[in-house]
């Protein structure tokens, strides 16, 4: 298989990268400014080039996306649009002009994440953005063609990232291979439209 | 109390107005183009126009907000902006703005809907929009201050709007008694940070 991994140099993306070498599947590894491709997922033009670049391929996982972060009482409509464009707009993106690209029987994978659904202080826009992925991933399932599969992975604060611990008091930080276990499980497994939630 | 509610001209927006009479609160009917006062909700500066006019409030409520609808493999990333501009946008723009024009103990109360959990076809923006809001209102009622209330009403498919039921094929129809009930649960009632689903 073809995997393209969009955002594949960041903390998650590396591990994520790292786990399907042993499956010797053909990896492109992209990242905003690094990595083997590079893409800005807010400009469909961008997208669009990175699909010219690798061809037609079998899974696509993200692992990318921006947000805002910062209190409710201060946001912005612009501060908002942040995660919208990223998170929210970048992912869809990948979705809607990848299909296009995708071979039958193949995968996307997108991120969102615990805030959806459990929040901390400052993260609304994020919130926002995860549960708009999750529904997004829930219903393209069953309109995508060709047996093409699409998930949602949901991770909660990771082991890996102590620099976020603090925003999340009271979350139990989930080990980086339950994380990468449920990417794993998305691109090789059979599911779809699914919401695979870890915490 | 002072109660907005944009989106009063519409099908449900009527009902949720008629609803509220009997209890004696001073109602202020927004619309697009028709009702007491109008508002462009994806346009932040006619957010702003209509506070000015309407000054402090004790609950708004939307019953407002478009989305796309056709299928995901002729969607474009402009498609899909429609309800994110309009549904999402608008209605976050109500709460981001008017977080600072609401009383103490005041309430905002959005409206998501069931394609975010139960999709049908064509609806893929609309599932996405309606995941985002429900997700905005949980996150969003941690943060308000000075015990204002949020939450989202999630409707099913109505009796009264039969031009939609065949857009559902198999979902059950609830009565607008119901729906309108939801509304009067979360402006009048004590929640916060609710998703009320009527389905």
């Amino acid at each position: 298989m073809k995997i393209i991994i969009v955002g594949a140099t960041g903390t998650l993306g590396k591990k994520v990268t790292e786990s399907l070498k042993p499956y010797g599947h053909e990896l492109i590894r992209v990242g905003s400014k690094s990595g083997d491709l590079q893409v800005d997922i807010t400009d469909p033009a961008s997208i669009e080039k990175l699909f010219a670049q690798t061809g037609r391929f079998d899974a696509l996982v993200s692992v990318a996306g921006a947000g805002h972060f910062g209190p409710l009482q201060s946001m912005t409509i612009e501060d908002f649009k942040v995660g919208v464009a990223s998170k929210l707009l970048g992912q869809v993106g990948l979705v809607l002009l990848g299909q296009h690209h995708i071979h039958p029987k193949g995968s996307f994978t997108l991120t969102s994440g615990i805030l959806s659904e459990d929040p901390v202080r400052g993260g609304v826009n994020l919130s926002t953005v995860n549960g708009a992925v999750n529904s997004f991933a829930i219903a393209a399932a069953t309109e995508l063609q060709n047996d093409v599969r699409i998930n949602a992975v949901s991770p909660g604060v990771v082991e890996d990232s102590p620099g976020f611990h603090a925003t999340f008091p009271g979350h139990i930080p989930v080990t980086m291979d339950r994380v990468v276990a449920a990417y794993l499980k998305s691109i090789l497994g059979a599911g779809s439209g699914q919401v695979i939630k870890v915490f």
